[in-house]
Formats: C-alpha cells, sequence, structure tokens
C-alpha cells in the first residue's frame, strides 16, 4: 500500500493510576498506554504507537499526562477526543479520560520534546486516613516536622546529579537534573491532622525518582536525617544512604511543558 | 451466665460506599453493619447487634453515618477506636473508618433517637467527568438550569407528604418529614464546567426519597419538568409522576444530630 502523511497527535490524559499497572506497555498487565491503543486502533484501522511523556509507575496518577501518536485517520481533533473517551467508557475503562486533542507538527514527541514536568505527592498526616483518601495519598501518622521538610527540599533545587534517588534498573545517559521548585504546603483536613503537599518541577525525573526523594523528604520530618543530610546525598550518590521509596499511590503527574508555550514556570 | 450491665456506644463513621451493598446486613452482601458486627465481636466476646441511623443504599457514601450498640467489654472509648479501626485495616476493610466513640446512656438508639440528618448529592454538570470523581459524583453532561433546580429545591421545604418520593418497599407508618433546608450551590471545575452540591437537611427520609427529589430537581433543570410542578408532586403523592432515582454513588449522608447538642442547623 502507497504510504499516507501522517498526523502527529498530542492529547492530554487524566488517569487514576489505582488499577494500572503503569503508563508504559508490558505483557499479561493493564496500562494506560495499552487501553489508549487499542481505543485509537478502531479509528485508525490499525494498530497505533503511543508515547507517554512519563513513564508512571503502577498505581501512580496523572492529572496532566502527555502522549503523542502518529495518525493517518483525518477525522477531526474534538470528534477524535469525543470517539476516544466513548470508546474507553465502552469498554470499561472509566478511570482514564482525554482532556484535550491537538494537532502538532511532525517533530512532536511526548517525551523527547518535554522541557519541564511538574509532580506533585500527598500525604495525609493524621491520625486516621479518611476511606475516600486510601487510594489518593499517603497515610504517614506520626508527627512530622514541616519545618525540617522544606530546609530538606530546598537542598534539592537546582542542578545535581541524582543518582542517589534513581531506582536500580533506571537506564539513562545521566543521571543529572535541574529542579526548578522543591515545595511543601500544607492544609488543615476537616476530620483532623493536615494534608500535606510535596510538588517539584524540573527538566526531568530519573526511575522512582520523585517517591524516593519524597521518602527521604518525610525521614527529614522524622527526624530519621537530618535536613541537611540530603545535600550531602546529592554529591555522594549512595542509592544505599536514601530513605525509602514512598509508596505510588500518594503521587501525580500534574503537568507537561513543551517549547511551544511561554517560558516554564509552575507557579 | 450472669448479666452484665452493658454499656450503650455510640460510633461516627465514614465510609466510601462504593463496594458496600449498603449499610444494613444482607445475607451474601458485604455491608457496613456486617463489617463492623465482625470488627466488634472479637473485642465483647459475643455476637454484637449494630444499628446505623440511617440505612444507606448500596454505593451510597458516608461521611458522618452514627451508629449504636450495647457492648460488655470495659475497653476504653479510645481505645475501642483503636482497636476497631486497626481490625477494619487488618481484614482489608480500609473502605471504612470510624471517626469517634462515646458512652451514651442506655436511652441512645443511633435511629430512634436521631432528630435530623443531613444528605448531600454531588453532581458533575461538564462534558466530561474527571476519572477521579466517577464513583462520587453523578455524571451530568447536559445543560441544566440551575435557577429552576433551585426554585424546585425550595418548594420542598417545610413540612409535606412526601410519597410521592419513596420508593415501593419503602415501610413506614408515615410518609410526612420536615425539611429544614434545601439548597443548591455550584462551584467552578479546574478543568471547565461545574460541580453542583445539593444539600437537604431534615427531621427524617423515606426510602430513595433523596435521589428521587435529585432526579426530579434535574429534570426541572433539563426544562422536562416546570419548576412550580414539584408543589403539585408533593400534593398529589403521585410516584408515577416524579423524576428517575439519581445514582446512588453522588449521594453522601454527612450528619446526624440528636436531642443532646444545641438546637439543629445545618449552617
Amino acid at each position: 500500500m502507497a504510504s499516507t502523511q501522517a498526523r502527529t497527535i498530542k492529547i492530554v490524559l487524566a488517569y487514576d493510576g489505582t488499577d494500572f499497572a503503569g503508563f508504559q506497555r508490558q505483557a499479561n498487565a493493564r496500562t494506560v498506554q495499552q487501553v489508549l491503543e487499542e481505543a485509537i486502533a478502531p479509528i485508525e484501522g490499525a494498530a497505533v504507537n503511543v508515547a507517554g511523556a512519563g513513564r508512571t509507575d503502577s498505581g501512580v496518577h496523572a492529572l496532566g499526562q502527555v502522549a503523542s501518536f502518529k495518525l493517518t485517520s483525518t477525522i477531526p481533533t474534538r470528534e477524535l477526543r469525543q470517539a476516544l473517551n466513548a470508546t474507553l467508557s465502552a469498554t470499561g475503562s472509566n478511570d482514564v479520560r482525554v482532556l484535550s486533542v491537538e494537532d502538532m507538527t511532525g517533530e512532536f514527541h511526548a517525551r523527547f520534546s518535554a522541557r519541564a514536568k511538574l509532580y506533585r505527592y500527598r500525604i495525609v498526616n493524621a491520625d486516621l486516613i479518611d476511606p475516600f483518601e486510601r487510594r489518593f495519598a499517603w497515610h504517614v501518622p506520626r508527627t512530622l516536622d514541616l519545618d525540617a521538610m522544606r530546609r530538606a527540599a530546598q537542598a534539592l533545587e537546582g542542578t545535581h546529579d541524582f543518582s542517589a534517588f534513581q531506582a536500580t534498573g533506571g537506564k539513562t545517559s545521566t543521571s543529572v537534573r535541574t529542579i526548578a521548585s522543591s515545595v511543601w504546603t500544607e492544609s488543615p483536613l476537616a476530620a483532623g491532622g493536615r494534608l500535606l503537599i510535596y510538588e517539584i518541577a524540573g527538566s526531568g525525573f530519573l526511575k522512582h525518582m520523585v517517591r524516593s526523594i519524597v521518602g527521604t523528604l518525610v525521614d527529614a520530618g522524622s527526624g530519621r536525617r537530618a535536613p541537611e543530610s540530603v545535600a550531602a546525598l546529592l554529591q555522594s550518590g549512595e542509592r544505599a544512604a536514601v530513605g525509602p521509596t514512598a509508596p505510588p499511590h500518594g503521587l501525580y503527574l500534574v503537568r507537561v511543558d513543551y517549547e511551544t508555550a511561554a517560558p516554564v514556570s509552575f507557579s
């Protein structure tokens, strides 16, 4: 068959990661990539390969994941969005929704074109966790020193080698990343205790990096390590010296930014 | 065995109703009552019968359901709360939590002593529903006239015979109830569209009454009925003339009020 001029499509996605084995396709597990590819195939009339901006782990959520793929179908973007959501709904995938669909130039690629990402981590710091939060926040009942966590978080801002915070098995040419902001905020919870929210924005993230950072910052808040030790971790690169990896269900990929927009800022 | 002086315990509960077949125990289905009774029995060393203030339907949530039961165990209330939550957690029931435990006088009964209840119904009135809201709000994508819904809601305030809004199979001596307030509020959603919240406070509610009211009010908002027709429904008592019953997953039992407190107000 003659080759057809392909469009490059960018989609923005939200998903509840609870019942997904992460974004990336794998054998014998339900993934976001698989569910999307299966929704697109009948529209295209052929298999389509979807690339995600971030390979979120099993259980990690997304408010604004970005994915891209090539399409020869001439379906208008608005109809494509409706068709994808209708198919996801009809196939029982109500835990993922396509928020927007856009035609891009041929060079666009969700992962390689990304300039910055914003991740959010939610902690319920209270005696009890509300049943409605159990899949959407990490429950840390012990007393946490937020001031210590803030000082430890600040040490991560700037350009550093984050190899200490990289899971074994992560494969990248370099573990140097630039973190634009690393900030904790808190708000009171109606039932008592407080919600702690950590937001980290940066040029890119290594495998398990955010969860490993959160585990380390919570160690600083628990008095298990000095806030100042985080700077030393960045120097040493010692994986064994970081805190435990925080559970996936507190983590959200909030946003991915690209060159086309104004300079990156997450204010 | 000699009978022991029994305590009367009041507990306040929150639960995600998604995976429960309602509050009330039934054969071959997981209910809140069953899960609670199974958590209390090992502490008491005997079967315990738990009474709920409201018999929430399958899929309906609670932020402040109240239940009561008799207990001979002398366990302090604080420890009882901890023990119940630990048992619920250990048995995989992370979708229900005991928020508080209180010793009451012998006459207290969660249902019979209740003076007022507050229910809330959440509607996502937007093109798409956020995956995180799919189990916690009714998705109504069509345009709704909130002003019409407010006028229709107001007609319900006061003392009326609500037999038109009662499910067949509901068994009560009278279908007259007093509604203290029946109000809609709205707030914008980040992804577009709006969240509509209906709150209804009253002396008591018939089977499916709140969901039947919400279905009728949404009909008024959709232009399927005149807002003024709601007053006529209360007069006629015609079940066939009300709107469809709204789905359970948008409904929350928010609070139950008792005599001991100050005069009932839900402001």
